[in-house]
């Protein structure tokens, strides 16, 4: 069973990503051949706009980052945490989008097959253009090189969010037109819909950058500590009785604690008695626990300046080399050489 | 000075594709750095509809062609065209587009910088699906793919149709973008704007392949001669006196005669006593006296299956090398890799 799944490099993980997301990713490394990508051609839909936003942060008195940093920092940084957090290459194929260019070409034969008003029913690009990205041609067609990403490596499961779905949906449209017009090539993709745990933010909202209320998985120390101290609480004295299922509090440290600790926290909330800085401070620990091995682990990666790229690479070869079969299969079945 | 022209394989050349383009396309090798491509990428935005019209003629009792074999045999077809046409594979850079898929590459890295009011405000387009061609996402992104054909081969010069003038422009559009975005990598390439010869076709009108009133180039004999005398004429009598200037024989005629020839056509049209039997079995002659060392050509070309091929490869090999050029630029500027 080959796994395909691909994470943007769109900066600091919070933890919203970690039990959203990445502990599922790195998991697949022992269910099945996993491939596993960071997607810089994708993130060059939005770049532009991610170094106006950095360049608003950073305020006028600074230099702009030129883009091609931002970009290639953030593919590190991406690469840096995920192999701290348990991504193994040698389990794992872990490469860089880019380094396996035959999908674009891909991702262009099959734009000549899918009808405009597949695009123009994603509601992906809606959203987006909602949320104030600049509409360019890529984030239109973004679902034609995800299709390509999923295609090129004939995966058969792609482990996605609720909001991917009609992506997979759309891949598994331009598969079968592909088989129609040109004859049997790909297998059919299924989606694997993870169990995202919810995770709620700082204001008590869905954890999401876009909200502004992140917990950083490689944040620690005092800035670690004042986001925690931070997160926004209901004016209850400590003696008055709590409920702990609405509470964020309790929501977030349910995400590290075992099924008994969490029953005993339950109880101290709702016997009263309980101040949430002592909630905090617990769950200040527990955050501090769960990752430590890894932000030493991500220590040690950093020190090895060679290390991440030396991964990708040999990723990138293992990769290209499956792309490439496809690719003979594709051009064979088109007419082209 | 580098040159940059391409031709999609889109069948038998005929007269109007001779005088309008390819005796242009030819000259060109000698005028500079010319690179000159077979579009087979942009071929399969139209391939499934050409197929289908391919059937249509055949009648439904004939097996249909398989799409691949169809654009194989289409490329392969003219790039011996061209071959016995004239073009010098030791002077001009002659290969197919699918042999430098980095094209697609740049045209994904375009795509993110190209705003969709951009392509929404392409005329191409809107006259593609009027003409009944199916609205698939590679129809609407062909100014792109066209773009980068130009751009990855940072060309200086692109000779053009009047309908290609506004493809140029967005060209210049995307490349400033890409240099304003991320640093100065492409010159902005200027547009040649061919003299083309007016071509009429058999029935009087602009000679045109979907007006099914073509003269093929390569067409001879029995075949050739039904066509000319099947051209379209008035119900004067041979004792009357003609207008040259409005005649279709006559502007055929023209287009192979020299002045003089032109001249003693053009008095006897007036005088009066000339039949045109006799006009086109004059047209006849010319065109096969102009074409007969090309026809013999192609023979020869057919003759050595590898010739083709052989060619090809060794454009391509050139050509990819300046392609790749150009992609380390743009990937370092970019930040991929």
């Amino acid at each position: 069973m080959r796994i395909l799944s691909g994470v943007q490099p769109s900066g600091k993980l919070h933890l919203g990503n970690y039990f959203g997301a990445i502990i599922q990713h790195i998991a697949y490394q022992d269910q099945g051949e996993a491939f596993f990508f960071i997607a810089d051609f994708h993130a060059l839909t939005t770049l532009p706009d991610t170094a106006k936003e950095l360049d608003a942060v950073a305020g006028k008195k600074n230099k702009p980052t030129p883009l091609n940093q931002i970009l290639r920092e953030r593919v590190r940084d991406v690469a840096l945490d995920y192999l701290a957090l348990g991504l193994d290459p040698n389990k794992a194929t872990f490469f860089r989008q880019s380094d396996v260019p035959e999908v674009t070409e891909l991702a262009w034969i099959l734009s000549t097959l899918t009808g405009m008003g597949l695009l123009e029913r994603a509601t992906s690009y809606k959203d987006k253009i909602e949320r104030g990205l600049t509409p360019n041609v890529g984030l239109f067609t973004y679902p034609i090189l995800m299709a390509a990403d999923i295609l090129i490596f004939r995966s058969d499961v792609v482990p996605v969010g609720q909001d991917q779905i009609q992506h997979l949906e759309m891949t598994r449209d331009m598969a079968g037109y592909f088989n129609h017009t040109y004859g049997e090539v790909f297998p059919l993709p299924q989606e694997k819909l993870g169990e995202a745990a919810k995770v709620p933010g700082t204001d008590g909202q869905k954890m999401s950058k876009s909200y502004g209320n992140t917990i950083e998985i490689f944040a620690e120390g005092n800035a670690l500590k004042k986001t925690i101290m931070g997160i926004k609480t209901d004016s209850l004295t400590p003696e008055q009785p709590k409920d702990p299922e609405t509470n964020t509090l309790y929501q977030l440290y349910c995400l590290f604690a075992n099924a008994e600790e969490q029953k005993a926290l339950a109880d101290r909330f709702r016997a009263g008695g309980l101040g949430y800085g002592e909630v905090k401070t617990m769950l200040l620990d527990k955050i501090n626990q769960h990752f430590a091995p890894f932000r030493e682990k991500r220590k040690e990666l950093v020190a090895r300046p060679d290390y991440v790229e030396d991964v990708l690479r040999e990723g990138a070869k293992k990769a290209r080399a499956e792309a490439q079969k496809t690719m003979d299969l594709v051009r064979k079945a088109v007419g082209l050489r």
